[in-house]
């Protein structure tokens, strides 16, 4: 019986340790391999032979591995050289030494990258027995072929709810008073679109339509005449027209004369300041915890997040299942479900998943109803808490031990 | 039967509105007064007659009441003048109007100066059938003379677990980087210190300890050192030996010659990134989070918040009962339990309660066994969530009906 390797890349999400979780269960049910193991800080650890055992983590330690969150493994930003294949050959040796049949690689649209290239040069130099699948993770939900990609529903469900105590905070005072939240998405506006979930946004701010200074200014006069409040959503990468980020020093020069620390969130409170449309604007970037929120995860997130490692598993069982990514499908049923299944792991790499355009409304004012209902079983449920002392409990990352 | 009349004043907090359905509760169960009303936006709201009814709210109605954040009354920060008493004036001829006799006023430090100030206008006037009692609430944990303030334990635990999510995520790359989060407490280190439940802390600063940059540079230094991150903790209110606060442009002037936007923890980061203590700083200001925290409450606190409520109403029975404020004692006995009392609202109006400093680690270290032994049961526990749509369920404001 040969062997697995985990390992993670890219940005981390409150569930991508679920799918650790999902791969280990499938195989103390069913023993596909040997040995299950994990590498430290991705392709990083791999090439440097950092492993860890996770075969026969105990059921206790593996209900706490789901809830916690941020990568267990550890993760990377290291690329694979297409045109040096020196990191290729040394992989392939290292799986080798170990016995390594698969590796299960979880991470976003660079890591299918990863799983795609790894599998083709392995199929260029007819290496059949070591294989590479690739098990989606992204706040962003960016990634192409699937329905939705697992730590989005809990991104969503935490910018949710932030978005809907931040207003009710916000009209405690009877003064006129802007908020802007911002949150992350360099290209996408998938996670500043959530937001509308608690349907108080006022004025929406995605990459996907330039951002109109007028517009978006007379929106705010208009709001804050109305109801002497304005709620602001904005992406991170919310650019004007020609692609300038609004965040970029460049835009700030344009627009002030000057630079300032801060990203789209602190240009919009300037530009509303300076221009006298609003006297009180505050600000609150979402920062790290929209990915790796603990206490307010999704249950439909977490349990695809598990079954995504599960199914990872079984499909592997298939000696000729490489250079995949398991996806996927909600099914064409009145309740929401899903079907788990798979595609060529280069039809993602690379390619960002924008928020479809007829999902918004015009004028930035939010999004439709259909695109509320794709979002809305995504945040549904509460996954179980294991407390100590009053905190969530958390397995201690593998790389610090 | 007379009235009673609920209103709310200073910031908002996770559990203020379980006080006021304490509040309604008790008179429900044990009617001392006929109508239970409530004034929007504090003194404001009463002295302009903007009352509504709470007297027989549904109990599912309570029930959503004890978990929305935020002051569902509203809020303001009016302060009545002492030296000139037209709005005591005012104030006394509307409650007789309305036929109210007992005023419960949510607040903080300001609050229980309107309650203490109140209860002696009256008492000058030999006004004996118009009484003033304040319930403590304040993330600050700032008022005097009671063990903790509820509202503070909600937002200790949220900032704990917000460190604690925030650390793991900090650690999954291999790259040197500090991580610094900031709180609020402009005056006092509460707030920042509970950060410290998360046992993940390497530095502390708060407003009690004068900041000593080269102290703190040091200790950065030590920790990029020993393990390649720093996990920082700061209070808004951190200040210089002089008390000029980090945040202040004077401080960044004197600094950088420049100013700039972004308060404590924008400043500490500039001043690690331009003297190369380190090249990678992520801030995260947690803004109006902590004060509104919807899903990760404590049960302790939600508790303690609806019995203050109770209590209030049960000691205003005693036709003496004015000018003072319920607090909390917390008994000598080996599990965590407390006794509710009261003392002279004046005795805590307009006093900062400030973090011991016998209770802080030398260096910027962090908080004592002993500070942590007195934290942790105001963390404890999960109150019941009523969801809806996958979001918690809120009753929505009064003041924006």
């Amino acid at each position: 019986m040969s062997n697995c390797l985990i390992a993670q890349s890219g940005g981390p999400t409150s569930v991508i340790n679920a799918t650790i979780a999902g791969l280990i269960k499938a195989n103390q049910q069913d023993p596909v391999y040997e040995h299950v193991y994990g590498a430290l800080n991705g392709i990083e650890g791999i090439l440097a032979e950092k492993f860890v055992e996770l075969t026969n983590l105990p059921e206790e330690e593996l209900r706490i591995l789901i809830q916690t969150p941020s990568s267990v493994l550890g993760s990377c930003r290291y690329k694979l050289q297409r045109d040096n294949p020196e990191d290729h050959k040394k992989l392939i040796k290292i799986m080798a030494e170990h016995d390594i049949e698969t590796l299960f690689y979880i991470g976003g649209t660079d890591g299918m990258d990863t799983v795609a290239d790894m599998a083709e040069y392995a199929r260029e130099h007819e290496i059949t027995n070591r294989r590479f699948i690739g098990c989606p993770k992204t706040i962003d939900n960016n990634l192409v072929m699937t329905d939705h990609c697992p730590g989005y529903g809990s991104a969503a469900k935490y910018i949710a709810f932030t978005a809907l105590q931040s207003w009710l905070d916000l009209n405690v005072y009877t003064r006129p008073e802007v908020f802007i939240l911002e949150t992350m998405g360099k290209d996408s506006g998938w996670l500043a679109a959530s937001a509308c979930l608690s349907g108080i946004v006022d004025i929406l701010i995605v990459p996907e339509v330039p951002f109109d200074q007028e517009a978006v200014l007379n929106r705010v006069r208009e709001c804050i005449k109305e109801k002497n409040k304005c709620y602001i959503v904005i992406s991170e990468g919310a650019r004007y027209a020609d692609g300038t980020y609004l965040s970029s020093d460049k835009a700030k020069m344009a627009a002030f004369g000057y630079t300032f620390s801060g990203g789209a969130s602190a240009m919009l409170q300037n530009l509303i300041l300076t221009t006298n449309t609003a006297s009180r604007v505050r600000v609150h970037d979402l920062s790290v915890s929209q990915r790796c929120n603990i206490v307010g995860r999704s249950l439909t997130d977490v349990t695809e997040a598990l079954n995504v490692g599960e199914v990872a598993h079984e499909y592997s069982k298939d000696k000729s299942f490489t250079g995949k990514m398991i996806i996927l499908r909600r099914k064409d049923t009145r309740e929401y479900e899903v079907e788990y299944t798979y595609t060529d792991a280069s039809e993602a790499a690379g390619i960002v998943r924008t928020f479809p355009e007829e999902w918004l409304l015009a004028g930035n004012r939010g999004i439709t109803e259909e695109a509320l209902e794709y979002l809305r079983p995504l945040i549904e449920g509460s996954p179980e808490r294991v407390i100590k002392d009053g905190l969530p409990a958390f397995v201690r990352p593998y790389y610090l031990r």
